[in-house]
């Protein structure tokens, strides 16, 4: 089939998935499967509107993109920083659907309160915020991240983020479940998923947040968060050959404010002899979690990809992640790009660290599956690193089985051959992401919505 | 030995650890072992000085208790929310120390920035406001509880705990290691020890804060507190076999308001045949953890015994954690009162829950090691339930060991036989914790120090 002709019915379905409330277009639902039931896949969810809206604002479709931006604010609790019946301050919903009473449409959000296992999204208000900044560079609509809700919505999003709590580090703390991977997955504490959500929130804040009497005191909590933030991840996160050299060597137990190994992180908790031989010489990541006595290092492709965009890692740290990504190609792309992570816990670690979960089995959904949607971030950092090859072959591998598979949500094993055991077909963010990657490809100027330059 | 002999030594002891500050007692060092470096154990913990503070109490000699109240308050931060390179503002240390600069003395607190693994404390600040109570109701020296400094320092500590944050329920969210178990032992989200100490301090602060215009908020804030987490400990971290049975067969994966597996826990996560074999059909506890997809069966003795303390726990469910103590005596108390944590984690479980920790091997230290301080929160909750006899018990097997032992820190061990690895001598909470049991059972009246009565 030809390349024209798989674009063209991936943009027939794609259109099909708009959601219109009051007569506008202001989303898009999560997927269209007629085979199983709906769930909550009916809905439009906050993160996987992303590279829907990025698509639109490319396609100087820019008003969907306004109207969502202007309802999710809405849905934003503003009140009630102390009652925790409610949802947060400043939290977004995980997703929102529209509704009818009394042949009146309204927006019924939620946010994590109706959710499996009720967790609280931590990453919806972070997008938000980012897509708020691609908005604004795409159409120069500066007015509307300056008109005073939305500068009120920023603040608070920036507040409940950072906000004191009984942690001593720059990186957010949230509970296991808070981002993209909404179930249990070892995920709890600080990670790098969120993190890297994090610092392009920050970034994205520093851009649209009016420098007046009001937001002084968070601007000023900004600029004292991105360094040791940056430098934290950059540092503590970071594993290539010569940092494992230097974590196996640990000293433990040291006390005191000059301890080198601040985290105790004992050698024994860490897979060092594969780690050793799957590394590349050439490679490097970003761990994905870091805690006490805990160095997670698996590999996170959300976390790492977004880290390259957005210039949380330095620029030989981009071109490592992107090493290990070309070499070990099998791997983490295989017959999908791409893994959202890897490997997966399998056994007793699978049924302690997820408590038993089976649809993170291992190598499925999240634990070691192949999301579509990563496609858009991979040739995003590909494409930004001057390394578009890594993207074509992407691309190419996903032409190959997206359509004809009817655009699942995910793919399982450890090459991502199997249609995800629980996958949705019709989901939207595969479309998108897809569409997007082609789009990034074909106009890398586009690049500039996302990405942020090295300097803070 | 008499047991007039015992307990004069402990006192001769006890007295020795005395701290001051400025030619005033201020608290109690941690150790004062002469054979192992001090680390930090010369330093006075917060929650270390809790037993010692409720024996001055007892004894009249409340000033020292005064001293430590003031002084920590002074160490409490008042500013700085949004800072992450401060300790947050509201924390209390976890311990201080006295220096002398140019001739000056003054306290260095560690917030954590010290610690081994950077780990906040946050039960210190919940003990501060626990210990005030209990000063106030001693001394009737409602005074000092209501100067503005101190109603301040209240406010700030509830705020910590309550202030929105990525999460839906109504406990305290904290990361792994944030109590006494300042190790990561799979306590990070909502560890039951910490939960009961955050319900104590809340039913503290009722009593404490005036209601005025300025304490309108969080009194507020605390009543619609207390209920839903009340029914969340009751209910959901109550196992029973009758709950057992419960959670045995639970659906999974509801989505929607009216789940009732709220946490989406799979059965295969849980050790049934073993629980269900060990468990007494006339006993019963609070698990000791429980987040998305997550239960932790292990029992955990403060969380437990406080619950009871605090009447957080019905008065069943009271005398239910008491059979299993009773029933399962070899288990819990052994040789030595009694399991922090039961059962130990072992084998993977160990790896990958504590990150290969060695000073928490199986049996040992906070992972299914035996603490002596404990006694005194097991003679409390047991006189309170009239059930006095478990205490004596309790502190007959104590005194066959403790003296002769130089009052260790810990025990090790599946029955606690073994003097702790790596436990100091001279221990002061050891010491306290015996003369304060001593002193509960003698003069059960001074138990309205520290229990509430069961209605909120």
């Amino acid at each position: 089939m030809g390349d024209r002709a798989i674009t063209e019915q991936a943009w027939d379905a794609f259109e099909q998935s708009v959601i219109y409330y009051q007569g506008h277009p202001i989303g898009t639902i999560a997927a269209r499967d007629p085979d199983i039931a709906a769930l909550n896949y009916d809905q439009c969810f906050i993160r996987d509107f992303v590279p829907s809206a990025l698509l639109f604002l490319m396609k100087n479709r820019s008003k969907i993109v306004r109207n969502f931006l202007e309802e999710t604010l809405k849905l934003q609790p503003k009140t009630g920083q102390l009652d925790c019946l409610k949802p947060s301050r400043g939290l977004m919903p995980a997703s929102f659907k529209a509704g009818t009473i009394y042949g009146q449409e309204y927006l019924k959000a939620d946010f994590g309160d109706h959710a499996i296992g009720r967790v609280a999204p931590a990453d919806s208000c972070l997008w938000w915020i980012i897509l708020l900044r691609a908005y604004v560079i795409s159409t120069q609509d500066v007015e509307l991240a300056h008109r005073a809700d939305f500068q009120e919505g920023i603040r608070l999003i920036l507040e409940l983020c950072m906000v004191t709590r009984f942690d001593m580090y720059p990186m957010v703390l949230v509970p296991d479940g808070a981002s993209m991977i909404d179930r249990r997955m070892g995920l709890y504490g600080h990670p790098l998923d969120i993190q890297s959500l994090f610092y392009g929130a920050l970034r994205s804040s520093l851009e649209l947040l009016v420098p007046n009497q009001e937001n002084k005191q968070i601007i000023q909590a900004i600029h004292g968060r991105l360094r040791p933030l940056l430098r934290q991840l950059r540092e503590n996160y970071w594993l290539d050959p010569d940092r494992l050299n230097v974590i196996y060597r640990f000293q433990v137990e040291e006390y005191g404010e000059e301890a080198l190994n601040q985290f105790n992180i004992y050698s024994d908790s860490i897979p060092f002899y594969k780690l050793a031989k799957w590394l590349p010489e050439a490679g490097g990541y970003l761990a994905g979690n870091l805690g006490p006595s805990q160095l997670d290092t698996r590999f996170f492709a959300i976390g790492n990809l977004m880290a390259i965009i957005f210039s949380l890692a330095d620029e030989y740290q981009s071109h490592r992640i992107l090493n290990v990504i070309e070499l070990r190609w099998g791997d983490l792309v295989g017959q999908m790009p791409m893994k959202l992570c890897y490997p997966a816990l399998e056994d007793t670690d699978w049924k302690i660290v997820t408590g038993a979960d089976p649809k993170n089995r291992p190598w499925s959904y999240h634990n070691g599956g192949n999301w579509p949607v990563l496609l858009w971030m991979l040739t995003a950092a590909a494409r930004k690193m001057n390394r578009a090859e890594l993207a074509h072959h992407a691309i190419a591998i996903a032409e190959r089985r997206l359509l004809q598979d009817n655009w699942p949500e995910y793919y399982d094993g450890p090459d991502g051959r199997l249609i995800g055991k629980e996958a949705r077909k019709l989901q939207t963010w595969t479309i998108a992401g897809y569409l997007l990657a082609k789009e990034l490809i074909a106009n890398p100027n586009h690049l500039r919505l996302i990405t942020f330059d090295a300097e803070v």
